[in-house]
């Protein structure tokens, strides 16, 4: 058996955890926090973050310890906040194995820098990109945590190692597919939640499917344009980590970034919105990235300019779709 | 005000009379049924088709008459049963202006001589490709009806055409965008329901929002490479038509396809669910549609074939599942 470390005992550390067990192979998790690591070792559960697990696989330990957890693992995963990766990643950088190859979970920009996940891993580990892969699809850790069927991505510019991973993922409800488009993954998975937000939004003012699908589809078109500029493959917005991953996120009403816009779409304000939902959503951060990307791409976001609208100006939701319905007939 | 005339007075046909009437043109909806000619006109209403709309524009009239529907249309609106639709337009070749552009709302292949609706409405009326366009988008019509924000995109092989057709269909409510990839406009509309129908079965047998996203996503590569093969724009498939269309008609589960295919991922046989769904779903012989275009183009499609199995030797959920997981680990 191939032994894994996953850095990162949440949700989804713990969920792709087990399907990587479940994959054949030995995984080891490591966490910060000593009650997390003892249930997992001791009861074969995470009780809090994936409370629908009943029992972990036997191949699945914990440790509190970076060298234990990371010492002979061929496959190095991380599943840590986004907007904490760097500093969690640093003291890994002189444990990691020379062959090992290392997988990203991540969704987000870093905030401070405008980095990209596969920028922000590769720079905390000083990592070559060959051995750098990220994985992204439409996995509510929720229902891969009960062995529903999912797909995803699994995009490294190395396809050797884009397999590699491919293969000690692969179990018989989660499919991977391999891709070498990274940026193209990495910014579908970072921005979605622009439209996320709108779509719950527009649920909040009491419209249905149509409003929906057209904000998802006019989000997708306006992020594919900005990710062709920035190098990446249209195709990878068309596919399971763009509108796949997008589809399963709005079609999440329990998700922070639906809550938030549809509190908004209600007619409350951003403070009420912002408490009602403890705290800030992540679509806030991704409306402000795509619209800067836009400007220094030379790329139009009118889909993230009005929602930026909403969330500076207090736009409301017939002002947003007034503003996307405005100007003059255009293709797609 | 421009006269519009509508052909068919069903669901869509009334509510897209009405997006043209509240874009400030004068409709004449054609009905072979006096009982809903008579109450359009001295009612106001289309009880049976419409419901929901209470009162339909003082500018839409309705006729029984040929001649008086499209006697000086600019614009002939096509919104008859994809089926019937040659049979039914032929007696107006004869009638329709010299100027006249002819939109289609319809969607599906003829059966009979697996055309797609754009060619049968050319045929038919014996109509210059440059004076034909097509509608189409995530427009489910008992939304349109209540004027729910939607958009669509208008399709014609001639720009001016498709631009004249957006113009006269912008409503305040409803938002044109114009292509010239009719192909693809129409492959899209036509296919979209094999994934409806595997969409339906993954809920019926349980499963959530990862399993669905995933076929459709799975579906819409399939399709669109399908359709790149046949002469379309990969970009028609990942815009309204194409994923927008597919996003609603998905998520709404009072359609026909949804229902068939929930009914069959709860157990049904095909008998049964053939039964409790009042006949066949539209996503059958779009199964068969694709499959034999995948053929003949070259083009392999897993998803139409899994669902030929589920149609023709009665494999269940999990079989589907389990053969679209199948096979070695691929580029998407």
């Amino acid at each position: 058996m191939t032994k894994i470390a996953v850095l990162g005992a949440g949700a989804w550390g713990t969920t792709f955890g087990q399907v990587l067990a479940d994959a054949g192979n030995q995984v080891v998790m490591w966490g910060i926090e000593p009650a997390v690591v003892d249930a997992i070792n001791h009861d074969h559960r995470n009780p809090v973050r994936t409370p629908t697990i009943e029992r972990l696989p036997d191949a699945m330990t914990a440790s509190l310890d970076r060298e234990e957890a990371v010492d002979g693992a061929g496959i190095v995963v991380v599943a840590i906040a986004a907007q904490h990766a760097r500093e969690a990643l640093e003291p890994f950088r002189p444990l990691i194995g020379a062959d090992a190859v290392v997988v990203s979970l991540m969704k987000g920009i870093e905030r401070t820098t405008d980095k990209r996940m596969d920028q922000v891993v590769t720079e905390a580990l000083g990592l070559p990109e060959e051995r750098f892969a990220a994985v992204s699809g439409p996995n509510l850790s929720r229902e891969v945590a009960v062995r529903q069927p999912s797909a995803a991505v699994v995009a490294s510019v190395s396809p050797e190692t884009a397999q590699r991973v491919a293969q000690a993922c692969e179990a018989p409800y989660f499919k991977p597919f391999v891709s070498t488009d990274v940026i193209g993954l990495e910014l579908c998975g970072a921005l979605k939640n622009v439209t996320a937000l709108a779509v719950g939004m527009s649920r909040g003012a009491g419209y249905g499917e149509n409003t929906a699908a057209m904000i998802q589809a006019r989000g997708l078109a306006e992020l594919t344009a900005l990710g062709e500029a920035a190098g990446a493959d249209a195709k990878t917005f068309a596919g399971l980590a763009g509108v796949g991953d997008l589809i399963a996120t709005c079609a999440s009403s329990l998700s922070r970034n639906y809550t938030f816009g549809f509190n908004l779409g209600r007619g409350m304000s951003i403070e009420e919105a912002t408490e009602a939902s403890q705290g800030v959503a992540e679509g806030v951060p991704a409306t402000n990235a795509v619209v800067g990307m836009g400007r220094s791409l030379g790329e139009p976001t009118p889909l993230a300019q009005a929602m930026s609208h909403v969330l500076d100006q207090g736009l409301d939701c017939a002002g947003m779709i007034e503003e996307l319905f405005g100007g003059p007939i255009s293709a797609e």
